[in-house]
């Protein structure tokens, strides 16, 4: 393929980061959003894409139309939209690749295992894109955009399940990962502390998991097996934080045990 | 004070980085450990510092005397050590400091707020301490030798009640989150993954919650309410992952309602 053309759909986290990154690989053509304004906000930091509100006005002569956006609205965008050509591809963890079939003969999925914010800037060079195509010649084409996409990190494939476990070690890697240092800046807000006080301690586990796998990197009361310091914890802990503390001292003193 | 002389008593985790570090600033004179074997192995990283395993033989010239060792082993140690001139202080985030009222008139805390394993290199410059003494001089003479060993970090001062709850802040921040990564090895190596591929979103997370606040960083089906999503995570999961699963999406959801 040369120069590939590409319609965005959605406007929300994932579009205005992915569209950004396409549009220095490959010519983004439209941008479709439900409001104008959406779709004006994602076409604006693009070269050459036009923002449209209407599903009947995508351009027929695209390669790749990339759904960026929720489980529920594929089904409602691939009911809606004329049918096309080129490959019909979204960028849900859970969503089934099937549900495209109706919107072309050549679908499939590019998923980000990543987390994306508005606004907030990141190095999509070494993104995990994890592919699925619906025939071998749909699977490579979204092999390439991937790696022009993400030139640093090694695309994998993925059928529909195993999407949907990574999606669920991504909500447990990622999602539950932040929720635990929520946690921690409340406990340290409300005795006088900034968060700031935990960033060496966040910086060094990181580290530690990467250089020596979570697993060997566990330290803490839990794994020690120091019932007297869970027991402390657990009586001066606010009454909403015991049962997660339960529960996880519980899990790292089981998951120790696995071979 | 001038340069310091310095003993540290333990040779576990704690011990072996913290001597190091010391020694570069001030002059550990001995290493105590119950099995001389230990107390040669931290002593032989050191500049001067002596390998001893009897209480008995500790010297009574030194400015400190560190404790670096387990919540039990304090009082065994406070119980057997011979009544010093020095401060005596401890660096645990759950033990009390009135302890070792018995081993010396100065006594305090210095606490460490990282994760310590022997061998792993850190870069100890940036540590969060907090320091605890019975008087304004001893916590002085604490907070100087912190800021030595750790001249990037400011040193903070924490009560034993505060302290314990530092402490859980770094359960959350660092043994649970660590915990959450080992989860999603285990998903990922059973969906024939290497953790590598997530090693992005791991980083992209953290930066996110440095730079914003984890509770304004956080992403995924448990915040955006997804509760299909949240279904079919809960439906495929392997049942011991079934209810840490259920308590986090609860715990992110309540506390997103909090102001």
């Amino acid at each position: 393929m040369g120069m590939q053309k590409v319609v965005i759909i959605g406007a929300g986290n994932v579009a205005w980061h992915l569209s950004k990154a396409i549009d220095k690989v490959a010519d983004v053509m439209q941008v479709y959003a439900r409001r104008l304004e959406q779709a004006k906000e994602i076409a604006s930091q693009l070269l050459n894409a036009k923002p449209i509100d209407n599903l009947l006005d995508i351009d027929n002569s695209a390669d790749l139309y990339l759904l960026c956006v929720g489980d529920k609205a594929i089904t409602e965008i691939v009911d809606n939209m004329p049918k096309v050509k080129g490959i019909v591809a979204h960028t849900s963890g859970s969503a089934n690749m099937e549900y495209l079939a109706k919107a072309s003969k050549r679908y499939g999925v590019l998923y980000p295992l990543q987390t994306f914010t508005k606004g907030v800037e990141l190095d999509i060079s070494k993104i995990s894109f994890f592919t699925e195509g619906n025939n071998i010649d749909t699977l490579l084409s979204l092999d390439e955009i991937a790696s022009l996409i993400s030139p640093k990190a090694k695309v994998n494939h993925a059928t529909s399940e195993q999407r949907r476990m990574l999606h669920i070690a991504a909500v447990f890697g990622c999602n539950f990962v932040n929720h635990m240092w929520t946690i921690s800046e409340e406990i340290l807000q409300n005795n006088g502390y900034d968060m700031s006080v935990l960033y060496p301690l966040m910086e060094v586990t990181l580290k530690k998991a990467m250089e020596m796998s979570p697993k060997e990197a566990q330290t803490g009361p839990a794994i020690r097996h120091d019932q007297n310091t869970i027991n402390t914890h657990l009586r001066i802990l606010p009454s909403d934080l015991k049962t997660i503390y339960q529960e996880l001292t519980d899990s790292i003193q089981n998951i120790s045990r696995k071979p």
